[in-house]
């Protein structure tokens, strides 16, 4: 059985693009980054998504051998031009403080009206083989609240309510929010692709 | 003489006005918001610098009656997508704590490279009077350091080298930097259009 890397430290994201692949007819032995404790983190230095998934699926091809899947996601909020963006998961300054950044978000937009709060969840997702790459994106739109709502999901979840919906990601399951995620968007596009790199030879 | 209100409560803004103006050849009888009290401060609901400015100069021109000038101010970086612009006084979401603001700031470009730390002051100025409206606006380009430097100047000057220049705007003199600053330039812009309001029957 081939075998596929995925540059990802979160279990939970090695079950979501597991679940994905085998509902795209994919069946491969999936590992994450903790089979690889040796290959250090790569920073995300790149200038948007795509570049940063890139970079982090070649790094771990390179330190691998092993076709690698990286992705990078963010929140884009129309009133902040598109921030915090590749900046969303320290937009508050510290790496992964989810609270400080939902808060900062909440008060950077304080005198922002309804009309200007649309916002979206972007993923680019990459794939890296020995002799090529692969890559798609997925968002969702939808807007923000002024305060935060549920306990599901992570980030910036609890204020993001996706369009045509009234509850935010983080008031859906975990199947309801995948099966319209951005993540998981990107995820069934790029599954489509990889077919390509796991037959290379 | 004619008067003429700006919609400020800083005394300095409100002296460097006048000597702009009287460097123009304009010579009013300045006053500020300290002149009128009752006046409630006007929020700046606006989408950019010139809706504030418009915002802020229109509401005092009808609470004085008196022909108003405002501006409004900020940095946009170049790799915020022009953030903070227009909420630069409140980034770190608190209004005016200006070393929040710039550490902040720092922190979402600990990673960025030189390359992309280009950064500018921007100030968009207008004037509101019985019958018409003038505005203009000044840019000072340059690029962030990764430590303040300086201690003149106020906001984000001590992160601002201005292009051509080795010096901080915190480390220049208020001359040196009313010369070369944002604000100097849509001041001086907007006082060459303002005789046309100050005329007006």
């Amino acid at each position: 059985m081939n075998q596929l890397v995925l540059a990802s430290r979160n279990p939970g994201k090695v079950v979501e693009l597991r679940r994905i692949l085998e509902a795209s007819g994919i069946y491969v032995d999936l590992l994450g980054m903790e089979d690889f404790p040796e290959v250090p983190d790569v920073r995300e230095t790149g200038a948007t998504f795509m570049e940063n998934a890139l970079l982090k699926a070649r790094a771990v091809y390179e330190a691998t051998g092993l076709v690698s899947v990286a992705d990078d996601s963010g929140l884009t909020v129309e009133a902040l031009n598109g921030m915090p963006g590749i900046l969303s998961a320290r937009w508050a300054g510290r790496h992964g403080d989810d609270k400080a950044n939902l808060d900062l978000v909440l008060a950077q937009l304080a005198d922002v009206a309804e009309a200007r709060r649309g916002a979206a969840f972007v993923c680019a997702a990459a794939a890296v083989g020995r002799s090529d790459h692969v890559f798609a994106e997925g968002s969702i739109e939808g807007r923000l609240l002024r305060e935060p709502r549920g306990s599901n999901g992570f980030g910036y979840d609890p204020i993001f309510v996706p369009t045509g919906y009234d509850r935010t990601t983080a008031e859906m399951s975990a199947d309801e929010k995948d099966a319209i995620s951005h993540r998981g968007e990107a995820f069934r596009a790029l599954a489509s692709q990889l077919i390509t790199l796991l037959d290379a030879p």
